[in-house]
């Protein structure tokens, strides 16, 4: 439904229509000049040849050192989404299942199901804050449990996990012998503080995935990385030498440019994404939603009492909002997701066409 | 043992040794200077965001027209190496074989293994020309062969499939209902002509794997396309959804630049390998080489009767010249692989050095 609806979006756009897009998770602004300039700096001087299926080892230092970790602990992946495949690939041949806790982002399943791997979805629900509830998390683990995936901050709910419940989840994924796939994403640029996985992994059982997408608005040039043991770095780096074989070094360039940079662009797009949520959030209590306050970018996931949401989005795009349906990411028929990546006056045009849209 | 001689002459040039680095087949000469100009361009137009995974419409539609196919059947893809990966991924779920030609590019051997597929070698000689003899060919099917791997113009040997050859395998495969995916990377830099599987393939029961990496000496870019049934594309596409995404539009559009600067960049391309295969044909032939003659870029496949390949380019190695030993091909231990992938000078310097290596 996520695909139809951007689809539906672009045809009405070719249509001549104009589509106010707050169904990606695609920030409305640019790739910092900079970033830009590394890149093109790096093709002038010829790094346009075969490199390491690792990734180049400047970055692979920089991020190790950010990131409290070894160097051959780091592997660079084309985008975060690329590290889970990989991830999944390569730990679940012999099958075995993976929890998920809902509302999730949908490449977790889709991955799985491509792969063979059966998920297990383990729902939250916004009336307990999203939290996971760790009885129900411990049920529902059986002897063919080999991973659970988290998203910290979480797409589409942008709600940190508690402390305690990562202490929780982690504790009991030890105990039973499973690992932590942990989706990052988002956590650089968490408006609250968002413990990683990281912290609790000298001896790196569990796994971290990563990208420059989100905090370096670099969605489209396709780089992130994995944090795992030196054996699974070696296992992805040999997967990617028979796949995508190397992330264009000039790319690479473009990013340790960014991680330069870290403190400043992330605090900016902070600063930004919190009165988008300030914005939205005002509205959309006035008008009868309820939700959980954003902790994070880029979304707001809405509820509305019964409320159907692909009809609701279908006529929504109609009226020249694209926003994304609650069964997109779950078992959520009464919510929906908006991603707050448009400049400040479409998001109040598109908040004030949303509430009367329940009016 | 290809990428243990890679390693060792990195390590070697590290101590600051000087290595003539003929292992590999990447080009010495730069990516063209527009190519880079494009490329810059559409980043700093914004074409930085998430992207279409099947590729870019006017890139796809381009290719369409250069290969006389429709764009539904046209997927840009992050090199040619993920074509392949991608298309024995989707059509081998169920298990089967496929039967490969050696001397053959070890990625389809490496891919196959990952992704628990058998691997049939249909070894081919020197003395025969590298011919594939058909009736062993068919001999070697049977009701498991889901696919048969060509690569035209073949990497170690720089041959072109003779067209009567490639008719046969075609209407062999044809025959028992089996896929052919032809590799042809080197195709349109081919020194004479190659006759590519597209030429029979109205129904597009077969697959063209392609890349820009050698035509446009763009092999740090990881861009390639693969031209299949609208069906294999759109799985493709599906596939490319959950693990690469899409490939960065600023490269599509320096690939498309590329494809307006074709017909300059291959003719000088071929002038420049066919020039360098003649200086290394003269003087292996003079040393006691047995070879065929190199009909398209960038490698020429020597045998010596009696030679330990590993030791032999260990041995030559440790004397300043990286070159590929036979083994890293199939089962050809008295050859070595020359990649012709470096100026004329360094060349001749390191062909005198084998040839006094077996003096």
């Amino acid at each position: 439904m996520l695909y139809e609806i951007n689809e539906k979006a672009i045809r009405l756009e070719n249509q001549g229509k104009k589509i106010i897009r707050l169904n990606l998770g695609d920030p409305d602004l640019a790739t910092p000049n900079e970033i830009i300039e590394a890149a093109y700096g790096a093709m002038k001087a010829g790094k346009t040849k075969y490199s390491s299926s690792y990734g180049e080892k400047n970055l692979r230092e920089k991020l190790a050192e950010l990131n409290g970790v070894k160097t051959e602990n780091v592997v660079i992946t084309p985008g975060s989404k690329w590290g889970i495949f990989a991830t999944m690939y390569l730990m679940m041949k012999d099958g075995g299942n993976v929890i998920v806790p809902t509302p999730y982002w949908t490449a977790y399943d889709l991955i799985a199901k491509s792969l063979g791997v059966q998920t297990k979805l383990l729902r939250t629900e916004m009336e307990d804050g999203w939290k996971v509830d760790l009885d129900k998390l411990e049920a529902m683990i059986d002897k063919n449990t080999k991973m659970i995936i988290i998203n910290n901050p979480n797409n589409p709910t942008s709600k940190v996990m508690d402390a305690e419940i990562l202490d929780g989840i982690v504790e009991l994924a030890s105990r039973k012998g499973i690992t932590i796939l942990s989706d990052e994403v988002y956590g650089t640029i968490s408006f609250v503080k968002a413990k990683s996985i990281l912290e609790f992994n000298g001896d790196h059982k569990h796994i971290l995935s990563n990208s420059f997408s989100k905090t370096f608005t670099m969605t489209g040039w396709r780089i992130g990385y994995v944090i795992a043991s030196k054996e699974l770095v070696d296992h992805i780096t040999k997967f990617n030498q028979i796949t995508i074989n190397n992330i264009p070094v000039f790319i690479q360039e473009a990013a340790l440019k960014g991680l330069e940079m870290q403190k400043r662009l992330s605090t900016k797009i902070k600063e930004e994404y919190k009165e988008r949520a300030e914005i939205a959030s005002k509205t959309l209590s006035k008008a009868g939603f309820e939700f959980t306050k954003p902790e994070a970018p880029f979304y707001v996931f809405p509820k509305y009492p019964g409320l159907n949401s692909e009809k609701f989005t279908l006529d929504l795009l109609d009226k020249g909002v694209a926003v994304a349906p609650g069964t997109a990411f779950g078992d959520y028929q009464e919510h929906f997701r908006i991603s707050l990546t448009a400049p400040r006056d479409e998001i109040k045009v598109a908040l004030e066409k949303i509430s009367e849209a329940v009016g």
